[in-house]
């Protein structure tokens, strides 16, 4: 697996800098501070880990890049917003993200605001007018439905809600695993779920694509939990170090990456990339 | 035409009541503060206008009210996490909306971004589930374009960024006229036209729709200013009053009620109601 990686990193970084190009497209704009702000907030240097997932996933079931990228780029806008809203001083208040200030710090409040909503709706705007691939307006209407439901209020938007109501030291592991699972987990999942149906996937092979994506969520969470540690994150939200210890959070991030990848395996989606995608969430931290 | 009035007001009653019943459903939720928040923003006794401009629409044109419902709820749904997010203090500041306390007077600034960032979400979720009239999806796309390029970043978001960053001063009748139908004239123009497009309006038809729904939007912001003038607006947003005079501003509003109707007699859609939405627009201030 790992002799591969050279080759695949290869892949990926090529599939990252066609999202970073769509995105520059997306948010060229008219040259308000409005548009900078949505651009800033976007930024260079993103993982783009859900675009990814969905193009990946997509190209397993045969779907041609072009056609993908769309959506790709959307689920990074959708998950963009989120970050922008929940670093504002009514919601998180942070300070900082991916080592610079965060919007409100770099724009104000307002106009962060603003950005936030401009991005979620710029992602429904693009899902609007990007064309069904091959053709099939059900596939569209199937992949759209799986990722409004996973920003909405049953997915993101819950999961946040949570995230600022329930106090760290309520949280058993249900609780916390329901939260990361809607938090993180749902535009994660929905992702790779969504590139499977544009692709035309179903049955048993959707299911597994559904099931990776679950699990390759809460690895997601708990690597992020992981690298945290003692660092960031708002000490009055639950998290993984927490809850399981070191050792145990590490234990059950293994075991979700091996449940992604066993998936995979399960229905024959031989891809490296999917994998690669699952197995690197246990290297880093 | 007013001798109808009685009538049209019982349908139109009848209407609203058929949105606020929609509206309870999609937000009768999980028991949450979250959800309490969202209903208390979409409120009781709003006057639903964009949702009866598009079952309106629809109708004059042949759609069943059945099918239209939950697109005209889903427009309520973005007008009210426009207003939810105008509310706050980073953006217009207002502690009172209809009368009772804004969300995030209510509910807290945190609550109120995420009940905003919700509803907003509800809505592209209930136009990813809801039945494309007549089964023909093109129809439902054409209409979700609109009014996902409504509420965006070439809209309603573009309309609320000029709104707080063009000083009251500098506002000449372009940047004016320009600011209000992004800001209140595209999510009346959209559904008004989307009405349409999901009924199957092409042609000339469809662009004397659009038309009245640009003539209405302006003629109900220019009502809302002449109702609002020395009252609760932002003093530093530039209003109709202010760069009209109270006169220029009824003369206009009339000049824009006037359009409006002669749209429809043009290409003969005898819609009493659509009538009587934009007429009324001049009897209220």
């Amino acid at each position: 697996m790992r002799d591969d990686s050279a080759g695949i990193r290869k892949s990926l970084d090529e599939k990252r800098r066609a999202v970073d190009a769509g995105l520059e497209e997306l948010l060229a704009g008219d040259g308000s501070r409005l548009f900078e702000a949505m651009r800033y907030a976007v930024g260079g240097g993103g993982k783009r880990y859900r675009p990814l997932l969905l193009l990946s996933t997509g190209e397993a079931f045969g779907a041609g890049r072009a056609g993908l990228l769309p959506y790709a780029c959307a689920v990074e806008l959708i998950h963009n917003y989120s970050l922008v809203h929940d670093d504002l001083p009514a919601m998180d208040n942070d300070d900082f993200r991916r080592g610079r200030p965060s919007c409100h710090k770099a724009f104000g409040e307002g106009l962060a605001l603003l950005a936030g909503d401009g991005l979620l709706s710029l992602a429904f705007e693009t899902f609007s007018l990007a064309p069904a691939p091959s053709g099939d307006p059900e596939r569209k209407e199937r992949a759209v439905r799986e990722i409004a439901a996973a920003a909405g209020v049953g997915g993101m938007i819950k999961g946040q809600w949570l995230d600022i109501s329930v106090p760290a030291a309520a949280a058993d592991e249900k609780t916390f695993l329901d939260l990361v699972g809607r938090k993180t987990g749902a535009l994660i999942t929905a992702s790779a779920t969504a590139g499977a149906l544009l692709a035309g996937a179903a049955g048993g092979a959707l299911e597994a694509v559904g099931e990776y994506g679950r699990s390759v969520g809460l690895a997601f969470q708990f690597r992020d939990d992981l690298a945290d540690a003692g660092g960031s994150g708002p000490a009055s939200a639950p998290d993984a170090v927490t809850l399981f210890g070191r050792e145990g959070a590490r234990a059950r991030l293994r075991g979700y990456v091996s449940r992604a990848v066993e998936a995979l395996d399960r229905e024959k989606i031989d891809s490296l990339e999917l994998r690669f995608l699952a197995r690197e969430l246990e290297w880093r931290p």
